[in-house]
C-alpha cells in the first residue's frame, strides 16, 4: 500500500480533522496546503527553500510535463523526484483539467480526449490509461484519476453524463494502475453543483475503493458560498479513514472554510502567481506592493511573519524590485506567500488539536478580511 | 582615509599583482571580479547567495538608481547597503557611461550632461558635482568620478578634448567630494586608443591624487588585442600603491589578460546576463544550454565546479527550466557563472602567489578556448 491515512482527531464543533498521511517519501500532517510546481519547479523556489518554509508535499501537473519535457525524459532521469531534486512527496493531477480547458482545441470521446498541443499544434491523446501511464513514469507518490471536470454553469443532463463517464474512466484508471506499492491512485468525485449528482458520483467513485478521494469540479467560477454548500453535503459522504483533497483551492478563506468541512489537502497556484504579480497575503490582509503608499515604507511586508523576506527586507525595497521587474522581487514575495499559507495551515492544525478552530477562524477573518 | 591598498606581491614574469583593499565594509583580495547589481540587486541573487559563492564586493549603477527609486529614498533607507541588505563593500559607477549611451537623448556641455529619462522622458541633469552628490547619498564604499567615455572608433581631436574635459570634471568631483573618511573617490583615465593621449590623461588624473584609478574607455567595441595593447602602455603609468580598475570587463580571457597587465579590479554584466540567456561559462568552455544535445544529458553543467547548481542539478533539468522560462533556470545559471568567475580569480590569485600565473593562463586557455 503506497499510502496510509491516520486520523488523529476530529473537531467537536466542525467537520475538521487532524491527520497524518504516510507516503513513500515521508509523512505529512493534514490539513495541508500543497505548493504547485507545474513544470517540475515551484516557480522561483529551490527545493531547499521550499523545505525551509515548511513545505511537506508539492503538486506537479501531468499535462505540462507530458507536453514538455515528456515523461520519457523524466523516467530516464529516475523519476520526477530525482529530476527536480525534491525528495519529499509529490502529487500529480491527471492532466484532465488542463486538456478540458483547451476548449475548441480538444475533442472528448468515451475513449479519451484528443487535443492539439498548445506548444506546436501537434495531435495528442490522453485517455485514463494514458494518464496513469504518464504518472507512473513520473513516479509520483499520489496520482489522480483522469476525470472530466464540468464547467460552471452546466446543465444537469450534461453534468450527469459527465460524472458517469468520470466513473467509467476512474474504473479504467484503477485497472491500468499496477504500481500500487509505490504510488497511490486517488478517485475524484464530480457532480457539479447538484446535490443528487454529487451523491451519485460519491457513491460510484467510493464503491471503486481508492486510497484517497478528491472533490473535483469546484473553484471553477462558482460563488464561494455555493462551493461551501457543495462541500457541506459532499464531504459527509466520504469515508473517514481516507484523505480528502479539494482541488485547485488556495485562498486563505477557502482553506479555512474547506478544513471546517472536513477537507485534508489543498493545492493552488494562487499564492505563487499573485506573488509574481506583486500581491502579498499578510496577517493584515492583502498588500499590493506597487501601491504608491509603500514607496517610503521601511517596515516588513508582514510584521507577524518570520520568513526570509519579512526578516530581512522592507516594503520599500520589495516595491522597488517589483517595479523594476527584478527576479528577487518575485522570489521574496513567493517565499512569503507560501510561508503565509503553510503557517496558516499549521495554526489551523494546532487549533483543531486544541479544540478552538472556530475561534481561530473568527479571529483570522477579523484581521485578514473575508473575501467574497 | 576610506580605503587603503596593500600590495602583497608582484609577479616576476608579468605585470600581475596580488593585493588587499581595505574598505569601510571589509577587506577584499585583489585581483577581484565584482558582480553587477545594477538596480540594487544582483539579478536573481540574494546577498546570502552572493556571499556563499565568494563575492567580496559588488558594483551598482548610479544612473539607474538616480532614475529609480532615487537617491533620496535610498538615503532615507540608511544607504544602499541597508536598502539592499548587502553589508560588504559596494562600488558605484558615476552614471557617465549610461548617460553618454543615451545618444540623441543627451546634450553634453562643460557644465555636465542634460538628458531625458529613459523612463518618463523628463529632463534630468548630471554634472560632476551631481554624480558625487548622488553617490554620497548612496553611501557606497567606492565612488567613481564623472567622466566622458569616448566611443570607438573616435578621432584623435575628439578624444583629446574629451579626456581634457574628463580631467576638469575629475577635479570638480574631487572638490565636491567631502565624505572622504567613509567613501573613496576613484579617478578614471581616458584617452581612447591613442598612446600619447592615454599618457596625457594618466598624468593629469594621477596628478589629482585619487586613492584608486580606473582605466575607462575600453571594452567599448574595439578588438580585444587593441584593448590589451592600450593596457600594455597604460598600467605601467599607474602608481603601484593604488588599486587599478578596468571598467566593464568580465569575460574569462579578458580577466586573465587584464591581470597579466596589472589590473586589480573588474566588473561586468556578462556572467549574469548570459546566464539569463541560457549560456554557462564552464571549465570546458561555453555551454549553450538550449542546445538539443543536452536534452538527455544527466551530467552536471561543469564537472569541475562545486556550486549549488553543479552539486545538485543536471544539464537536462537546467535545459528544461531554461526552455520553459522558469526563474529557477536563471537562478541556477547565474549562481554558476558568477561562481565560475569568482573561482577563476581565486585561482589567479593563488597562481600569482605561487609564481605560476603564465602556466595557469596557458593551461586555462587550453581547456576553455581563447575568444577573439
Amino acid at each position: 500500500m503506497a499510502i496510509r491515512y491516520e486520523l488523529i482527531k476530529e473537531c467537536k464543533q466542525t467537520g475538521a480533522r487532524l491527520g497524518r498521511l504516510h507516503t513513500p517519501h515521508g509523512v505529512i500532517d493534514t490539513p495541508i496546503f500543497m505548493p504547485v510546481g507545474t513544470k517540475a519547479t515551484v516557480k522561483a523556489m529551490t527545493p531547499e527553500e521550499l523545505k525551509e518554509i515548511g513545505s511537506e508535499i508539492i503538486l506537479s501537473n501531468t499535462y505540462h510535463l507530458f507536453m514538455r519535457p515528456g515523461p520519457e525524459l523524466i523516467q530516464k532521469a529516475g523519476g520526477l523526484h530525482e529530476f527536480m531534486k525534491w525528495d519529499k512527496p509529490i502529487l500529480t493531477d491527471s492532466g484532465g483539467f488542463q486538456v478540458f480547458s483547451l476548449g475548441p482545441l480538444r475533442k472528448i470521446t468515451e475513449e479519451g480526449v484528443e487535443f492539439r498541443s498548445h506548444i506546436d499544434g501537434s495531435k495528442k491523446f490522453i485517455s485514463p490509461e494514458k494518464a496513469v501511464e504518464i504518472q507512473t513514469m513520473l513516479g509520483t507518490d499520489i496520482m489522480m484519476a483522469f476525470d472530466e471536470c464540468a464547467p460552471y454553469p452546466a446543465d444537469k443532463d450534461y453534468v450527469k453524463k459527465s460524472l458517469e463517464r468520470t466513473t467509467r474512466w476512474a474504473k479504467r484508471c484503477k485497472d491500468a494502475h499496477k504500481n500500487t506499492e509505490n504510488q497511490a491512485l486517488f478517485g475524484i468525485i464530480q457532480g457539479g453543483m447538484y446535490k443528487d449528482l454529487r451523491e451519485q458520483s460519491a457513491k460510484e467513485i467510493i464503491d471503486l475503493d481508492f486510497p484517497g478521494y478528491a472533490v473535483g469540479g469546484l473553484s471553477v467560477g462558482e460563488p464561494k458560498d455555493l462551493m461551501y454548500e457543495v462541500l457541506d453535503y459532499t464531504t459527509p459522504l466520504m469515508p473517514k479513514d481516507k484523505p480528502r483533497y479539494l482541488m485547485g483551492v488556495g485562498s486563505p478563506d477557502c482553506l479555512i472554510e474547506g478544513v471546517l468541512r472536513g477537507i485534508d489537502m489543498f493545492d493552488c497556484v494562487l499564492p505563487t502567481r499573485i506573488a509574481r504579480n506583486g500581491t502579498a497575503m499578510t496577517s493584515q490582509g492583502k498588500v499590493v506592493i506597487k501601491n504608491a503608499k509603500y514607496f517610503e515604507d521601511f517596515s516588513p511586508l508582514d510584521p507577524e511573519c518570520d520568513c526570509y523576506c519579512c526578516r530581512n527586507y522592507t516594503k520599500a525595497y520589495i516595491r522597488h524590485l517589483h517595479k523594476e521587474n527584478e527576479i528577487l522581487g518575485a522570489r521574496l514575495l513567493t517565499i512569503h506567500n507560501l510561508k503565509f499559507l503553510l503557517d496558516l495551515m499549521k495554526k489551523v492544525r494546532e487549533a483543531i488539536m486544541e479544540d478552538r478552530l472556530m475561534d481561530f477562524r473568527n479571529e483570522f477573518f477579523k484581521k485578514y478580511g473575508y473575501e467574497d
